[in-house]
């Protein structure tokens, strides 16, 4: 993807979002808002959770994807991507639900039960080999063959589906003076911002990245996007690289990066389960746990949290009951 | 306990259920009512489910304790109960919240954290040896000493707590064919068959029961209690004998009880988990497990389901992450 010369004005977004919220509707869950007092208590603010795990494919992913399908150009009866993870089974939930056919590329390594997600929703999986410049020559292949591309986060019809996650969020809670999500490749973060200035609300918007994939970190601390950081972290929803627009939009409207390590991941996890009963991902963790190790930021605050999702291996879960 | 000779009224029984509704206004949450498209498909009906694991303490239990706690002879200021679960909890909190003490008899052998949420809500733990008679001392102890008894679920002001999850589900729901909840000592369950009486609802009330722990079964087909069951069953929740009261209540007004097995029961709490993102835990996961089982009982019905809890062990969950 190149770097663009022209950025969308500050007035484009705002119709952008707009524009999403209205054609969103109907198709998207409005998941609630949950809280939990045990969680107050031991994170010293107010949380507002926005329930993404409750959405539909279990993942805010399908916000971005339904409203890049709906404005597809006429005629178009086939899309693509590429996915590890969310955005593939999203994708193929949203053009399920249009009646168009999704072609999903995937590593041959992807974990099966993401495999079995895409298919459930009848997409069809080209397998690829695990490498960055197989899955883009894989890719660039089925744009060839005719498939409409719709890239999981450095598009501004996803971005702007993403920030209908957050727009929801300020409605439906009463005043927030943060507004906190995680940053993989940054649609849902970006999304975050442009919706706080769609809504001309007073909202400080922050990312929780892990310390093992920080390069939306790094890049904001140099300027530029850092694309060669080593990835290694248990947030498999979060080892993307930051995109384009998306870098250009927290550039201009992030507050910060608040990075978390993976134990302290693992045991934000841990206390959402037990507490809230979610079963949310361990990516979707890293808010919870950039609280716990921030806490003087967040200290009283009124604090709006997406929870992005819910797609863990349940299977491996059950075995640890057995 | 010993069987009554003279049982409440009919109308007594609903005059009870009503009052509870009233009392436990402001002290339980309203826990919402959440649906799952992929569910309804592979359940074959439309299935209302009632979150109770999102009840204060994880389970329906803080109803009943509130409801007992909420009529207590003046000036008590402590109170007792024996418990290797959801009870202690939910008795503790219940206690907690009026600023008296609560004192609980676990086994020596309860689970750690069942015994840390217990000492979370600031109740006494009093540990016996893991067997009946050393619990019944034990609790017979604590009455002596003054602390006034609240059983787990043989005990109507309990029953009479259960029965406001099942009369807000009525309500909640616009017309429910059968309500399906789970039974161990059957405190939830005649809850249930209460509510739908109190309520003057056209309500089909089944159970669900792990074959392991068979006992509601077995002593409805002998009509009376059988008490003497081996219990063998992952669902730790439904372990308990089926009480005096509650067998009483069940013998008048339950349709069936329908047998899961162990495996059909963890297939169901994957599933959950899968399709809902809702930590439920396997004594919880029999409702839908008997659906799977019977699914000619159930087509195109609108079921009413309690999901009853979600207390699992969360940090054997968490170990299969890493």
């Amino acid at each position: 993807m190149s770097e663009q010369a022209h950025w969308p004005t500050a007035a484009e977004h705002d119709a952008g979002v707009h524009a999403a919220v209205a054609q969103l509707r109907d198709r998207v869950h409005v998941t609630p808002i949950m809280r939990s007092a045990s969680l107050d208590r031991l994170l010293g603010c107010t949380a507002l959770f926005k329930c993404e795990q409750l959405q539909r494919t279990g993942a805010f992913k399908y916000r971005g994807a339904s409203n890049a399908l709906a404005s597809l150009p006429p005629g178009t009866t086939s899309v693509c991507t590429h996915s590890s993870g969310n955005h593939g089974a999203a994708l193929a939930a949203a053009a399920l639900a249009l009646g168009i056919d999704a072609h999903i590329v995937m590593p041959e390594n992807a974990v099966p039960t993401k495999v079995n997600a895409v298919r459930a929703y009848q997409g069809t999986v080209h397998f690829c080999a695990p490498t960055q410049q197989a899955r883009e020559q894989a890719f660039a292949a089925l744009q060839v063959q005719g498939h409409h591309a719709v890239p999981p986060y450095d598009d501004w019809r996803v971005i702007y589906g993403q920030a209908t996650a957050s727009v929801e969020l300020i409605e439906q809670t009463d005043g927030l003076d943060m507004l906190l999500a995680p940053v993989g490749g940054g649609g849902l973060i970006s999304g975050a911002c442009l919706a706080v200035q769609a809504v001309q609300a007073d909202i400080r918007v922050l990312a929780a990245e892990p310390e093992g994939a920080a390069d939306a970190h790094a890049s904001l601390l140099a300027g530029r996007r850092i694309v060669d950081q080593p990835v290694d972290t248990i947030a498999d929803g979060l080892r993307a690289t930051i995109g384009v627009r998306n870098f250009h939009v927290l550039q201009q409207q992030l507050e910060s990066v608040l990075l978390v390590s993976d134990d302290e991941i693992l045991q934000a996890t841990e206390r959402v389960w037990r507490h809230m009963k979610q079963l949310i991902e361990p990516s979707c963790a890293t808010v919870v746990a950039a609280i716990t190790r921030y806490p003087e930021l967040f200290a009283g605050q009124r604090v709006g949290i997406i929870l992005s999702g819910g797609n863990v291996d349940t299977s491996k879960l059950l075995a640890a009951l057995r």
